[in-house]
């Protein structure tokens, strides 16, 4: 079991700007794409229905540190870590690099809820189905 | 009555790319938002509920003809006219200027749906009180 | 040779708006990579350096036709067709398919322009090299 | 003199995600556009030419913590503080706010650097006259 998840993604030209550079708030975009990438990875959606319900993980954090530019084309690598599962929450920690360089850390917080249309939105315990396919991947 | 809805945006640094000047696609995002300031001036929401009915108008088409660019903290002037209204459908005329200049001219085809959650949406007449409410304008 | 290239692109979270669709605005963006990923197929960059001169291709117009929406995790298939090359512009053709559903259909006319940093962009007729490029496509 | 500066933004549709909320990612987009128009307050914009030189402020990091969600067509207060002002740094925090409630509190760290055109980027010490403009506000 390796211990972490890689993701590719290549730059594009919107999300530049006219620094000649990725946009800082691109990178919060990339972290998301990669955890989404990640669920499918484990054969599910971080956006899923089970037992009636709408299971969906809002945000309670998001960080990044940049240490070089990304910039139009390039090829980044980012690595998806579980930093840390709590009872009802799930922190990721992300590393983008270009080749063997480290452009920038990133980390996410987010928290299990139920969001059903029409209802308050509710924090839940991570249901075992899920818990059982992170430890398995 | 003038025969247009003048809004103002300023330009903002993630608007840019790295050709220096704002992306073509945001020029998209400024007509819906000068399309939904109308909206409010209008009295209305561009997403309203009524009779327990969601009134909201998908897009049918966009067009967008660049003629100078525009640069970060440019001001912009984006006046709206109505170019058609049909029985169900609302089209819209997008002119972009900075101080005397045209920059671009850009157009929207929307039309009025039901877009109720769990349902298809399907499209229907404009409603009388929305009609009353553009020709007061 | 085939009349067309064929881009894929997966559907992200940050694509989509509180009506649960893709936005409008991001078949511009989602256009506008396909292009770029096509001038790679041909060896190229849509931005490139030759003889001391940046070669870009600003957009003059961008249109798109809206038949059915997208929505989150969907794979598209986008297929790009060279519509028409005149003497200093390319225009494209976009074609969005989910499936064998066509969702939309899109244009962008762009022009050959030198944009060299301090001096003004100026149109220039397509250099033979990409002409060449794209007939042997 | 206040100890913050307060700057207002509008929710726009394309703000917003299939969740019927706005992005997490919007509101990094949102501190700039508030940092921004606070160095406009100031005299000064953020990217400025003094003596010849282009003078820009890099992000170190950023983050942000989520309590409550903004929705489309909410106003939001966001105050701006400066936190810290160090050597070549400057470290702003944010408040985000719907009416009276709190709904998402953020932080950039930002480094002054000379950014011309065909050079390598170098931070540099923050220069006397903006650190008097920002004394003065």
């Amino acid at each position: 079991m390796p211990d972490h998840y890689r993701s590719k993604r290549r730059i594009e030209f919107a999300d530049t700007d006219m620094a000649g550079i990725v946009h800082f708030s691109r990178f919060f975009v990339f972290m998301e794409a990669a955890e989404h990438e990640y669920w499918r990875h484990l054969g599910l959606s971080v956006h899923l229905e089970r037992d009636g319900d709408i299971i969906s993980w809002p945000r309670m954090s998001a960080s990044c540190d940049y240490r070089r530019p990304a910039r139009f084309e390039d090829e980044l690598d980012i690595d998806l870590r579980i930093e840390r599962q709590g009872g009802k929450t799930l922190t990721y920690q992300f590393e983008f690099f270009n080749g063997d360089e480290l452009l920038a850390r990133g980390q996410l917080k987010t928290i299990c809820c139920i969001c059903n249309p029409g209802e308050d939105m509710r924090a839940v315990p991570i249901p075992d189905f899920i818990t059982a396919k992170i430890a398995a991947a």
